[in-house]
Parts: structure tokens; C-alpha cells; sequence
């Protein structure tokens, strides 16, 4: 486990400060709010937090980053967590001069990207010269087994968040689910399989980054790993089966987890998978009937499995209109459907517990 | 391009030269066999490499490491070729007296495992200080994207194999097809993705050994440079959409690749996924008709295709058992079947030409 407790973040954003393009960012300040200090766009200089996402008070965004480091109480920022993640996952270069600021003030820095910023040779030379900690959320553990079927011989229940596409909520849903689980009495564990889950829970891997051979293998280890003192392990999910560029990712993860259920994770406004609206729209997101049989069926030959709930994100849309998206989830789907951040996750709570007992 | 014509190999199998366990020493031997001294297998020692694979004629299986590299005409091994592929990739720890005496003597090491053998501080340091280089097939290239969609956009018609399970002959396929679409007169051009193919053509990415964002964006790279000088560019597949450690690398390659059409191999006497029989048998092969709609129902949301052709793995049939199973596969999914290497790709070559030229 990392201490993210111990640390006071100013979050880099910069240009990219938004609900749908700052994931990382975004859900730190949900999740963690009191840890950090600020949040670093040039271009929403003198907002808050609050303007832009919907929520997250009055944390400060900030237009430089000397301020910014100094912003929020007792003292300012002790870490800089890159909260943005641009396709592929690679560091700006404009970004240096403030990381090389940071790390010769001592501070920690926290990354998601892929490309890691301990092997920099200028960056992670002087973090090591001045003995300043670089965590790169996405480094892998060393020796990670090819998938062997052991996550499907666990006693605890597995749910695995999967979704229509990159960015709908896959991992909001788990660490909702998480909280609604635990104040209904269950053990339930969130294994985090990206950089923003590591980031909130302190452990996981970040499966888009492990060598491809190993994806399954990485998601049982996690999930053998939770199971030893939960008795549900919610498995957070990545990408999209119909994603492009990272439907790899998405069926490594879910054959290599084995899950009991899964919870089909949605935008409810999006009709397209969104990496590729830089180009024409391409890959059209089916209907949420379609996309339960596209999962059912990937995952059947290896173990089969049945999706028990839809999990919608309306953010951006009324609160009328939500509730009709979530009305038509459920008519669509004759599943239990929700907008856990905005309508609460009871249901799904409620459908995991029903299937747990009925399994066993 | 890699010089792979320039040497004589001495090929390392060590316990597991057999038709079904050394596909990557099999499968040189079956496609450059006047570059191989000898196979190193110390528990059959004094067989010809005939005797075991039922090709390959005189080439000598020694029991002693020197006495492998001294055999052969022209002076001797020129390089040393890692020719098992243990699951997971990493270098048995009793065979660094071999690879440092091959270093210490001038001969390249080519390896295919997922540790590099050029990683190792004490190999690669040591063929460093000689001058020795170590080839490491699997290393990926720096900087790959991630995959935008922009193999669908190539003027060449792109053939990728599909497998039931690994090691059942989707390389095999392709190398055999090339050489038949060459004769027909057409420009067709192999794209290695893994170890062995990349050995053969001296070219190509092992896409299970790149970071797993990148995989379908590896498949694109692959699929873009092939496409300059070719009309029909043939990808090699890599695992199974129901295998449960290596499904991803599958999704990733097929949706990378965006193929205009499929070729669907398995090995005929097969039954379930062969990984996982040290446990009791896990994953049930389906029937080819239900595989062929698998693979096409993947495939779909970001590309459709379709399969155009079975290509059965009959080995270790009887000849007229091998031909009941090419009709049998061609009665249930309607598609013209073979197994190349027994009774030639022809019909599988007029099918790509057909579909091809249909697709004009």
C-alpha cells in the first residue's frame, strides 16, 4: 500500500482541464478532495475546481505553478500527480521545467503516463541525485504470470466493471459500489487496474501496461491477491471490446479475472467511441442489449459470465433526461440500471448481493 | 532487413525438440533448413532432426553443446537460435553456460524469449565487451502508437489468420501463402508478429511482447509498411480469442490489422485449449462453424470481415483421416479448407485471389 493519505497534491492539468478529457484528475478530486491543493491549467486560470468539473469546492485552479505549489492549507503541495492522459499516455515536453522545479524542491511525483518518468535520464538522474521519490503508477511488477485460471477458483464473488467505451465510468462505478458495499455490511475489495484507480486505492497495476502476454495473467494475480480478505472483489475494467486501439487490454482483463458478474458501464449520451472523433466518427457504440451479448459472449469460452447491471454516466445531461436514460437502461436491458454519482449506487449494490447470495 | 540468410544457426531445444513443443526451432527448419547445423537436445541425442519432425532430413540432434556448434558444412555454427518458446518466454537458467560459451567464441545469440537476452547483466555485458551482438526478436520498437484506424485505409488487401488455439499453424499458413500468391504471380508480403516469423523474415514485431496499448497500434505499423510494396499483405495471428492467457494479444491484433479478410486455423485432432493440459482440460474448442462467427462478431464494431477459408494443422493424422477432416471442415462452415503444408495452399491462394479481386 502507498501512502496517498500522507500527501497534499497540486494536480497538472493544463489545457486539458475538463469533465471528459482530465480523468485522472477528476478522480482524484472526487475521491480524495482534502489532498489536493490545486490544480494546474493555464487556460482556467482563477476558477475553481467547482466551475469546471460540477464539483470539488473551492479548490484552486491556477494559471502558475510556483502559486499552485503553494496553495491550499499547511503548507502547500508535498507531491505533483500528472493528472491528464493524453493518447498513448507520453510526457509533454513543455512539462519538464516543472517537474525539474518540484523534484529540486523535494517533492514527490506521482504519474499515470506510459512513458515513465523515473527512466527519464535528466528527470529520474536528479529525483536519485536529490533522493526525491518518482512513483509512476503504470511500471509493472517484475515476473507477472501468464493467466492460468486460478482468479475462477476464488470463494469471494468477482464483479468486473466493462464498458461501451474509454472514460464512461468503469472505475467510478467500482469505488462507489465499494463504499455502498461496505455500509451494507460486505467485505468488498477495489482492485484498481489503471493509474487513476492505483492513484485512490495506493495499489493495483496498471493492466494497458504490462507486456501483452501478461494482461490476463496481471488480472489474476490482482484478483487472487484481493480475494485472500474480501468476500466480493470489484474488478475495475479498461477500454472497450469494441475500442479500437485498446480492446487487447479490455479481453486480457476479462478472461483473465474470471468474473461472477459484470456491470456494463455507459455514457448515455455518447454514440461513438470517442478517441477517434479527431477523424471522422468511426466505431458506433451498439445498443446496451448488443453490447451485454458482446461481453457475455467474449468471455463464455474461457468462463462464462452474465452482466447483472447497467451503470450509466449522465454528467451532461439534465436531470430529467437522466432519468429517462436510466429508465430506458433498464427497459432496454431488463437489468437494474443506475447514475451511481449522481442517483446513488443502490442498485447495483443491491443486484451484486442478490447474485453473491444465489451463487453460493 | 536482417541478414538472417548470412548464418548457420545452431539451434537450442533442449528437452522439448518435438513436433508439438519447439515451434520455433520447427518451424526454421521447416523454412530455412540449409541454415541449420544441428539441434541441441541432450535427451535425443543422435536422432536426425527426421527422425523427430518428419522433416528437416540429416540434420544431426546432438547431446553436447561443442560438438552442435562444430556440426554441418562451411566451419560450424555462425549463431546460436533459441528455438523452444517456454510458456511465458524466460530463459531456463541452465543454459547461460551455453550462450556464454556461444559469446565468448563470436557467435550471435538469437533469442525469441520475453527476457531479453541482452538485458542480462551477465550475457549481455559480456557480448557487449566482445562485440558479440544478441538479437532479441521479441524487443519492440520504441515509439509505436496507438492504433487509429488507418490499416483499414491501405490500397493492398489485407489476409490475417485466425487460430482455435496457439500453435496451429497461423504462421505456417501465411509463409506457405506467400509462397503460393509469389508463384500465382502477385505481390504478397508476410508480416512476422511473433518470434519465429520475425527469425524467418528477418522482420516484424512480436506483438505479445509490446506494452499492451500498443498492440493493435503494433499490428498497424506492421500492417502500413507491408502495404508500400505489396498488394496483399498476409498478417500472422498470434494466440486465440478463447485462449485465457493470451486472448488479448489476439483482439488487439485483429482489430490493428483491420483484415478484409480471415483464414481460420486449427488443428484438427484438438480439443481443447492446449496450454492448460497440465490441469484437467479447461477450455473446450467449439466447432469451427461457431469459431468462424466468434472471430467475425470480434471483428465487426471496428472492422467488419469475414473468413474465407479453413486451414487445418493434420499432423498427426493418417493421410486418409487428414482428408476426411479438410472435407469435414468444408462441409460445416461451406469454406474452401486444406492443410498446406500436407496438400498445398492452392485452394486457400484462389480463395484470397477471388476475394480480392472481388473487393476491387
Amino acid at each position: 500500500m502507498l501512502s496517498t493519505a500522507k500527501h497534499r497534491f497540486l494536480i497538472i492539468a493544463d489545457g486539458q482541464f475538463h469533465p471528459m478529457t482530465s480523468k485522472t484528475a477528476n478522480c482524484c478530486i472526487r475521491y480524495m478532495p482534502e489532498r489536493i491543493v490545486g490544480v494546474l491549467d493555464r487556460a482556467q486560470a482563477g476558477k475553481t475546481v467547482q466551475d469546471v468539473l460540477g464539483f470539488g469546492g473551492p479548490i484552486p485552479v491556477v494559471g502558475d505553478f510556483e502559486h499552485g505549489l503553494a496553495s491550499g492549507e499547511g503548507g502547500g503541495a508535498t507531491a505533483v500527480l500528472i493528472g491528464i492522459a493524453p493518447m498513448g499516455g507520453r510526457l509533454p515536453p513543455d512539462w519538464r521545467g516543472w517537474l525539474t522545479t518540484a523534484i529540486e524542491r523535494g517533492l514527490e511525483i506521482w504519474s499515470g503516463l506510459h512513458t515513465f518518468i523515473g527512466d527519464d535520464p535528466e528527470l529520474g538522474a536528479l529525483a536519485r541525485a536529490r533522493g526525491v521519490r518518482i512513483f509512476d503508477a503504470r511500471r509493472p511488477p517484475p515476473n507477472l504470470p501468464v493467466a492460468d485460471g486460478r482468479a475462477a477458483e476464488v470463494d469471494a464473488y468477482i464483479v468486473h466493471t466493462v464498458g461501451s467505451d474509454c472514460n464512461v465510468g468503469k472505475m467510478t462505478a467500482q469505488v462507489e459500489l465499494r463504499d455502498a458495499l461496505a455500509r451494507r455490511g460486505h467485505r468488498a475489495r477495489f482492485v484498481a487496474t489503471g493509474q487513476t484507480g492505483i492513484f485512490i486505492e495506493g495499489w493495483g497495476i496498471a493492466v494497458d501496461a504490462v507486456v501483452a502476454d501478461f494482461i490476463a495473467g496481471a488480472a489474476e494475480t490482482l484478483v487472487l491477491e484481493a480475494a485472500k480478505d474480501a468476500d466480493i472483489v470489484l474488478v475495475e475494467g479498461q477500454g472497450s471490446l469494441i475500442h479500437p486501439g485498446y480492446s487487447g487490454v479490455t479481453l486480457g482483463l476479462l478472461h483473465g479475472s474470471c468474473p461472477d458478474a459484470l456491470i456494463l458501464c455507459h455514457q448515455a449520451s455518447r454514440d461513438y467511441i470517442g478517441d477517434y472523433h479527431g477523424r471522422e466518427p468511426w466505431v458506433k457504440i451498439p445498443p446496451l442489449r448488443e453490447l451485454v451479448e458482446i461481453y457475455e459472449r467474449a468471455a463464455a469460452p474461457v468462463h462464462p459470465t452474465k452482466v447483472i447491471g447497467i451503470c450509466l454516466n449522465t454528467f451532461d445531461l439534465t436531470e430529467a433526461r437522466a432519468r429517462d436514460a436510466v429508465r430506458q437502461a433498464q427497459d432496454e436491458t431488463g437489468l437494474p440500471a443506475t447514475d451511481p454519482v449522481r442517483f446513488g449506487s443502490g442498485p447495483l449494490a443491491d443486484a451484486i448481493i442478490r447474485e453473491a447470495m444465489a451463487a453460493r
